[in-house]
């Protein structure tokens, strides 16, 4: 309705992350390649402490620099959320406000979801050692925690910023769960394992190996189910052919 | 079968890290903050390039010293390796060699899999800058690849550890997704927010915010919608029959 006339494109909208009242330029510069490596770009700046640009964030940035580069700067959360329509805050501590909480996966759903409406979403992390104030907070729709070891629970600002920015983009890639590397050959058919079996099986055969006949059936199952579970290429299946060749060949010595 | 004589405390256990010709101290030390935050505190070093025990090591894990402290040191991936039943090796290259490669969750999954099983786990990490050789990939059952973004994908050592550590330790947590803060009061019972609803309807029906009596039901609906998506704490109920009341008793003036 209203949202198509202001002319995003959804399909590459994402998620702003906002630093609010940083204090080291080089945590800048890092949050910046964090978030490069997912699939952000679009940084914000709330009162940062050495103001910008600068010269450490710069440096520390490197590769990344073209975050730094479009990096808005603002006075104040308030202004920095303003043009927003979403936006998840990220704390460690237990607080008072009541607030919902999510875990970094929900909040990834979450904001998948949002941006497919549509909406446009700012993530605000909070200055080193002090995290964000209620003040802060109380901007937010939603407060995100990392959950971590409750023993020892220390990530630095790049490191934060890279979890959620990966959460993020974990939940849009398309890369599948397991896949074969890259490589020439294509698995090996059903009828080319089993030419396999059948040489494997003729060579132990005639080596003496599968003699016992109560035990043949079902050593040559137990054969034939390693073989199969090894998910064998047609290259690695003729290599297999050679290897029993040779083997078969050979004159064995104790 | 032999499992449970092996002695191990499956539910304890947790995969091994271990970094393969690690170049810089430093890196290693933020490596060791990185898994604890994880939960993970097993390390494993293959031939660091600066000799163990490493002073910037220590500097840089401060607070994470216990798994400097318990980390093994060997010579080769072989020896680092030979005791545990199964290995996942983490690669950013496309290889030539017939591997399975999986994503870090894929891998979480199949980690928290095997070590419900009782198989002991490591997880290789390769050199900076250069990464694992296919002589390093080969001890593997499954190569690791973090999927990042083409254009920029320059992970350090640390990140990359905390990254599979995180998802490692997201597929054993329990947090709720979603969740209200830690706060003193309960969600108002819907008795206590139809209270609410007669109460503002009252007072906007006696303000004249309700006087068309078309416009009324879904006047009074999408306002009680509202309240409803609000999700309010029965303090939050009784602070907003306040809020009416006050309203309502004052002389508003334009």
């Amino acid at each position: 309705m209203g949202r198509a006339s202001k002319g995003r494109d959804v399909a590459a909208a994402t998620p702003v992350v906002i630093l609010v009242r940083p204090q080291l330029g080089e945590n800048i510069g890092m949050a910046a390649r964090a978030m490069l490596n997912c699939g952000l770009s679009t940084l914000r700046l709330v009162a940062p402490r050495d103001g910008w640009p600068n010269e450490k964030a710069q440096r520390a940035a490197s590769g990344a620099d073209i975050v730094l580069e479009k990096a808005e700067v603002f006075d104040s959360v308030g202004e920095a959320v303003a043009d927003l329509e979403r936006v998840v805050a990220t704390t460690a501590r237990n607080r008072e406000l009541a607030q919902r909480i999510v875990t970094p996966r929900q909040a990834a759903s979450d904001m998948r979801g949002w941006i497919g409406q549509g909406d446009s979403i700012g993530i605000l992390f909070g200055p080193e050692r002090t995290g964000l104030e209620n003040d802060d907070m109380v901007h937010a729709d939603t407060a995100l925690s990392i959950p971590l070891n409750p023993q020892f629970s220390s990530l630095n600002m790049a490191q934060a910023v890279l979890l959620v920015a990966y959460e993020w983009s974990a939940a849009g890639d398309t890369t599948p769960p397991a896949r074969m590397a890259d490589h020439a050959t294509r698995p090996a058919t059903k009828e080319e394992l089993q030419s396999l079996f059948d040489h494997l099986e003729r060579a132990l055969d005639q080596s003496g190996f599968l003699r016992n006949k109560e035990m043949r059936p079902s050593m040559v199952l137990n054969l034939r189910a390693l073989l199969q579970r090894a998910e064998m290429t047609e290259q690695e299946a003729r290599t297999f052919h050679g290897v029993i060749k040779f083997l078969s060949k050979s004159k064995h010595e104790e």
